[in-house]
């Protein structure tokens, strides 16, 4: 059976790493000019994809954004990840989910579920819990196809302290990465904010040798970082790095959009 | 305006500190004989609600068990929270959400929107990403008199190397404690589960010192802690503590609930 790496390969080798943010919070919503209700999110969420359609291979989701209409703001999310389907988009889906075993497998149930209209390529899970606590949902995403990425180094500044905190003279970063070198095929990722410095994550490892395992790196654009510097940022593991943007293309309108997913592909 | 911490106090005065965590997987469910769907999961939720109509002050909805349904478990999830705040019982959703501050934003508008159909009194909260990530929200949940809990020292056995790495010589979970001292006001609680050592996870103080900031304390029951262990367990700080109880107390199907509630209300 084919698994979320080998779709992740394909994506890329298509379309290229970029990957669309669909973040349809009230100030998008609102420079969209569209109403901030389930509904503006859905016509949000199916704009992104429509100039995601045959210029890139992947889209994320951040649940947030839609959980904050309520139960219709789940049913906008379904219309949307129904989309991306019909269009073979792989998604990843923005939750950072993180809770104990018995717990994490409705989680799974919710996004890995054979029937499930929430049903997605990829999930962002936090590992605050133990990245072990993450494996058995890896086995249900295992059986879709589907993957995982652990939060190992995020992109804003108040989480430094807390993974460069040290167990065993590792900082937690690296403990979430090796646990995704351990137990991962290529289907367990990791997140690592563009914005930081992989060096003080105690993730320099990642810079001098290409470990093989995917990398979600938010963080470009509006939060400062620049996809020209992906390659140096990254060095070794450069080629397993998906960057995500949402208002660097998303900002101005929806009109604007493809021209903007254009001009980033060629920065990569 | 009355805060969340003066509810709380006037809810354990009446009815004592006991939660009952409403808990509707696929094996409750399977237990007490209803269909494994969202509308199994909305009767469960309001058959729970009956027995605590009278008996208990607080409930804890698990997210996770409503979200496998999508959008339709949401709506379930809305209409056992329309029926607990019908009868002026306190909700602390058990969702640990946590992301940087932007996103947070939206989670804030969905569990403390002013007419968010999923409003609540409470919501767990994952400090991956910092605890001083969560400052933004506890400033919504404030807003409609209503508190944080952060993951301190969670209840499972994968999570012990992850939250006592140290940082500056302070464990993880003792930093999450420190943000919730330095920043709460009776409404930043931590969640601490009640199956691991206090000391282990570097949080002493607590044992030693009534520090006054609300425990949420998972783990009593099926996953093997004891009631009447909690001020052993808590030290100086049990009478902060809310044991929070599933399937000790659902786990017997719907009949038995109201005697097994007033059974651990006397074990307290």
């Amino acid at each position: 059976m084919i698994g979320f790496g080998d779709l992740l390969r394909l994506k890329r080798k298509e379309f290229g790493p970029l990957c669309l943010g669909i973040d349809p919070s009230e100030t998008e919503l609102n420079n969209w000019g569209l109403p901030d209700t389930a509904n503006g999110a859905k016509d949000f969420g199916l704009r992104c994809i429509d100039a995601a359609e045959g210029r890139l291979g992947l889209i994320k989701p951040q649940v947030a954004f839609f959980e904050r209409f309520g139960s219709s703001g789940y049913a906008a999310l379904e219309e949307v990840l129904q989309a991306a389907r019909d269009l073979d988009l792989l998604v990843i889906a923005d939750a950072k989910r993180g809770d104990i075993g018995s717990t994490m497998l409705g989680y799974a149930q919710a996004w890995f579920g054979d029937d499930s209209p929430l049903r997605v390529n990829a999930l962002t899970v936090s590992p605050f819990l133990g990245p072990e606590s993450t494996l058995e949902m890896l086995d249900h995403a295992r059986d879709v196809s589907a993957g995982l990425f652990l939060l190992a180094a995020t992109s804003n500044s108040e989480a430094v302290a807390l993974q460069t905190a040290t167990s065993n003279n590792q900082s937690v970063a690296m403990t979430v990465l090796n646990a995704a070198i351990t137990h991962g095929s290529n289907d367990l990722g990791v997140v690592i904010g563009a914005t930081q410095s992989l060096k003080e994550f105690g993730l320099q490892q990642l810079v001098d040798t290409d470990l093989g395992v995917p990398i979600l790196a938010p963080g470009f654009g509006a939060q400062g970082a620049k996809l020209a510097d992906l390659a140096e940022l990254f060095g070794a593991s450069a080629p397993n790095v998906v960057p995500a943007m949402s208002r660097g293309l998303t900002g101005q309108g929806p009109q604007a959009m493809a021209n903007l997913i254009d001009r980033a592909k060629l920065e990569l």
